[in-house]
């Protein structure tokens, strides 16, 4: 399978994360709080916050898709602040990896990745998507859900896995 | 690429989970506390406990690898309450993961994949891997991470990506 299938199951699952964060208002508004104020939530003081967990999902979607095919990443400046300034920067992302096709990672295998903190060591395109986009992607869609969920948001697996394509 | 080499990375993540519980040990010890306790520790009160969230990783790759390669997988009955036996369980579906080579996923585009409460719908094997077996896995995966660091295990993401393949 092209790293493209795996892509498209990225994408499925960001547009999630705009659903939680609707049923994330939804919940603030019944509880009578500032739903924003959960964006700096986190399940650990040296953890990262619920915003930067959300941002952190986003780009590492928008780097495996843009490295993995050769090419260079738009730049998203981390300045969100509110929950509606987050799901415009999910579909931001999401539009961006609309923009990919399989036929963008033919040769993926080939394909040297190579981030400025490995000093000069790379990884081939398949590698760095298997060991690093992928595993880093799901760390902060996951961590986005386990903030919500301990605050209390009524998320279930079903949010988490979003529609399956059973025939 | 093929399933396998997904299945490796499972593989090495689930390696990575058995370091995480030598840290909580070596945590409890110097808080002077027993770390099977952290076993029911949960990050809601309708969410896994750290237990549950383990077997739950082991289970999810155990049956990815067996379901996508028309296999039938071990039994696991989810019977642990230390964090000895959970290693133990862990031990047991990296060597079930290693009994599986690349050629027992041929054809996994066409093989059918159905579970009882999909009321005879199924889906490919691919498909099932890409929206259910990984997604679920890197969800157990995260959330027992995220119970351990919520509690104050001294976990990075070193600890959760594990090596990486630079060249």
């Amino acid at each position: 399978m092209s790293i493209h299938a795996y892509l498209l199951e990225m994408k499925k699952l960001l547009h999630g994360v705009d659903g939680w964060l609707t049923k994330t208002v939804a919940f603030a508004e019944a509880k009578k709080f500032d739903a924003n104020t959960l964006l700096q939530a986190r399940l650990a003081p040296d953890m990262f916050s619920l915003i930067r967990q959300i941002q952190g999902v986003c780009d590492v979607a928008k780097f495996a898709a843009a490295r993995c095919a050769g090419k260079d990443a738009p730049s998203h400046p981390d300045t969100e602040t509110t929950i509606d300034e987050a799901k415009k920067r999910i579909a931001s992302v999401v539009a961006y990896l609309d923009t990919f096709s399989a036929a963008d990672f033919q040769g993926s295998e080939d394909r040297k990745v190579s981030l400025p903190r490995w000093e000069g060591k790379w990884m081939t395109a398949n590698d760095y998507f298997i060991e690093h986009g992928q595993p880093n992607f799901f760390f902060h869609l996951s961590m986005t859900y386990a903030i919500l969920r301990h605050n209390g948001v009524d998320l279930g697996k079903r949010d988490f896995l979003g529609a399956l394509s059973l025939r």
